[in-house]
């Protein structure tokens, strides 16, 4: 028996690693919802609203390289719109699956529930246009070539892609047929052009360093980058959104690169390089110290998603995992000049002390083991944890580009599902933490075991150092208990805990380690224990005004 | 001294009404948050989110006819864009004002945070324009005349509208000018000839029955169409999203017609009447029983917004409230047949007995007061008490049209904020409610007191009646303990209670009432306890489905 509409896009969702489908269900979807819960293989994870089930979506394609999402007309794919902006900021491609009304309704322009009352349909899909990188509204006659057309553009674009199912249309068999769409090649010519030029341009220098870039994580060819610098011996520094593209622990890493803001020393390993190796990086205000970076554009070779450049010239058609192995081949072992990178510090304070900032960051990067998934939200707390050296296999995640608070709570859930067997650490603020604090129901509904620690600072903390007069109302937040959150969302049999001094941080990260079961800890410092990153934001910014 | 930019558009927002601004802090937007914090006889609303603020500033404009949130670049206002729309949909006009990153950084085309990271400014605004019915990015060039141009376009639509703040721009001193755009008069000739038409048309006939709808009250001339009614005797029956836009204890009042799924005797009331007279009412699917209402066009004198139809005849350029003054005048008094409302029934059930159907809406029914404004979620609750008669003064309000779950719980906020003097009770189903819990410790911080009814019925119940499938896992929802929320969000000293049989819902319903403080009461019905409506509405979906 043929395919229904959306049992086919199902289907091809999972040949390309799907499994699982964020979302919360509605009328107009109910033929989308019925058909995720009936797919052999694949599951439904209900999210407690529209903009979770988008972030949670976001965190899964970080781990997997695509997800998906599912809402309903109007009223739930708007409400996810914010997350999905996130994804094409971010570059993950999901797939977000939009439940219509049906097409009789439609053509006679009805005044139904979740529109606007106008008798307008094509409105919404307009709005979720700019971002993503495709779009279409899927029939028996198109799904089979729209399917592929929209999978390859978001695999190519890395960027999030629109699928409208009308509910009569979704549970139509399929009545077309279409061949996956193969990726674009290199083009060899150029590939071979590329190459010999990025070796020509190291062959004469002393010095360099590689910036290995979130694209190279994004396309899933870490290995590639890896067998580059090992067969090549170049170091590498990392941006801040690119922190553990490549392990850490290795004797090529130089240290967090942040522009002139922190790491003096890698700052100057990195700028006064005589040659900079760019490798699918993004060069945002905060991967580059908020643009206090000094790179010389002369003396950048620069490996892009589609391209590379290098002394003027730019080399068209070719992809960044061509480039990485054709490299791999052609660069000579050389012995250069690397730097050791410096740690946070050894763990400081004890007993009774309140938690600083110099007890709060060592003990977390201690915390963290090989494996590890730590998803750090936009705040004080990642803008600390990110200068930690990370363990072996340990993944750090931050929404840096986007940069939207609330995303980590709901992204640690989908990094969770993606992956149950490494350990998901989230590490949030408060402030945050209220805006999507729902999902910590679905951890538990799910039996997912991660550690959350949630940073109370009392305040939105890296906006009281930003902002003009830091006890302004604005930055208040509600004084919650968040150490009862837990049970309250139905998380049974977690461990808990709540801690205002070093030795009850201590004792709380002792049972979280040895839990076998969800672990809360609420980490309660005094209002502007400050990570150095963002301290460093606010003397820069005070200075900018103090200027002028 | 000049005001600035954002101050003279804070400054003139006071004058049409608007104390409180809702919303979320951000870099971007701290002009913006700073000026609202400190303009005097303003407050800001801080929220947990943006969402929520956009159905808070909704639930405010209900009771005040205006209102206004604040959001940052991007991540913020993109958050905010579902509850914007509903606004939209529902006839409120809101104010959103956005911060932007400074000129500069637009004319870069910088890679910043809170972009897509293409360097392109204008999408956003974009994004939100089919949701609004005006647009500006304010300058110290044009404040002036945009303030009052959105000003004049959101009361007159009765739709939100756009404000963007670049940061360098707010702060900087107007230097325009504008008077006030007066609202649109009646061509007095169209009015004439259009109160004539409807005086004729209800000279010759026995039977007429008036339809009171949503734009009445949107408009604020509630007294108007009450002073029709009381000089002309005419009857009125009420749609459900037009529910208490005149009071319902009055002898005129026939009852709530709901198309063919509810009350026979109401709809033979309004459907045989020679003449129905609509009044600003919206003919969606849930107003209509699903389309199910037979109003013969021809009998039909449609009192719109702009404009009177009477006969084949249209009369434009005519405006609601002048031709409800217009007809007060007019029309004779007459001794109109009228029809006496039925009530849901007594109140039933007693002790450790369930909580039925029966047995909780009379209960609800009973428990609200005059003067209350109750705010009811869309769902399988809000259907259920749609139906009893409100007391005196006391307001109902559902998103009909737009539908969204989630909206009651921060609607409720809005509602409590705009007007503290009158009881807020919040009726919400607890999936619903899931998906915006946080503004509870909103009202917790704000030391409000409203009372808050949680029905849990283990899902989604209003979806379990309309799915193929009711025991399908996507009508699942995390199983919260919701009693214990209030105090883990830092509801200080709130009546609580968790009532499972008659007994202690009474019990809870007694200590409500008597609560010198917020009041949180978790209803535990049985999986599939479900209110008359939903249940009709459920039978004709299978009917349908029956008949193909």
């Amino acid at each position: 028996m043929a395919l229904t509409v959306i049992q086919h896009v199902l289907s091809r969702l999972q040949d390309i690693g799907i499994a699982d489908v964020f979302g919360v269900p509605g009328d107009f979807a109910f033929p989308v919802n019925d058909a995720i819960c009936r797919q052999p293989g694949m599951r439904w994870i209900g999210c407690a609203n529209e903009l979770n089930a988008a972030y949670a979506a976001d965190g899964y394609a970080r781990i997997k390289g695509v997800g998906a999402l599912s809402t309903t007309y109007g009223v739930g794919e708007l409400s996810a719109l914010a997350g999905v902006a996130g994804a094409y900021a971010e570059r993950l491609p999901i797939f977000h699956l939009v439940g219509m009304p049906r097409m009789a309704v439609q053509r006679a322009r009805a005044i139904v529930h979740h529109t606007l009352g106008t008798g307008e349909y094509e409105l919404f899909r307009r709005m979720s246009e700019p971002v993503v990188c495709a779009h279409a509204v899927m029939t028996p006659q198109n799904v089979a070539y729209e399917t592929e057309r929209l999978i390859a553009e978001a695999l190519y674009h890395l960027r999030p892609v629109y699928m409208a199912f009308p509910a009569d249309l979704a549970n139509q068999p399929v009545v077309s047929a279409a061949a996956p769409v193969p990726a674009p090649q290199s083009d060899p010519t150029q590939l071979a052009a590329a190459t010999q030029a990025v070796v020509a341009a190291l062959e004469g220098v002393e010095t360099a360093c590689v910036l290995p870039g979130l694209l190279v994580a994004r396309l899933g060819i870490g290995d590639r980058l890896q067998a580059l610098i090992d067969a090549s011996g170049l170091p590498f520094a990392t941006m801040f959104h690119d922190k553990t593209v490549l392990d850490e622990q290795q004797p090529a890493y130089a240290g967090m690169y942040d522009g002139a803001l922190m790491n003096e020393e890698v700052q100057a390993f990195v700028e006064d390089a005589e040659r900079i190796v760019t490798v699918g990086t993004l060069m945002t205000d905060f991967n580059t110290g908020g643009f206090t970076s000094n790179l010389d554009h002369g003396r950048t070779i620069a490996i892009d998603h589609h391209s590379v450049s290098v002394d003027g010239r730019t080399y068209p058609s070719v992809e960044l995992g061509d480039v990485l192995a054709s490299l791999a081949q052609a660069l000579p072992k050389r012995d250069w000049p690397r730097l050791v990178p410096g740690s946070l510090g050894p763990v400081t304070g004890a007993g009774d002390e309140p938690i600083t900032a110099e007890a709060l960051y060592p003990r977390w990067a201690e915390f963290i083991r090989p494996g590890d998934i730590v998803v750090a939200e936009t705040g004080t707390a990642s803008m600390g944890l990110g200068f930690a050296r990370m363990p072996s296999g340990a993944n750090f995640y931050n929404q840096a580009l986007w940069g939207a608070i609330g995303w980590a709570t709901p992204a640690a859930l989908g990094t969770a599902v993606a992956d149950p067997s490494r350990r998901t650490v989230l590490i949030t603020g408060e402030g945050s933490h209220q805006l999507t604090v729902q999902e910590l129901g679905t951890f538990g509904m799910l039996g997912l075991k991660p550690v959350v620690f949630v940073l109370n600072n009392d305040g939105y903390l890296i906006e009281r150092l930003l902002c003009k007069d830091p006890e302004i109302s604005y930055n208040d937040v509600a004084p919650w208990r968040y150490a009862e959150l837990p049970r309250a969302l139905g998380c049974d049999g977690w461990t808990v805990a709540r801690a205002a001094t070093c030795a009850e941080f201590d004792a709380a990260l002792t049972a979280a380690e040895g839990a076998n079961s969800g672990a809360y800890v609420e980490v309660v410092t005094g209002r502007y224990e400050a990570s150095p990153l963002s301290l460093k934001l606010s003397e820069k910014l005070k200075q900018a005004a103090a200027e002028g």
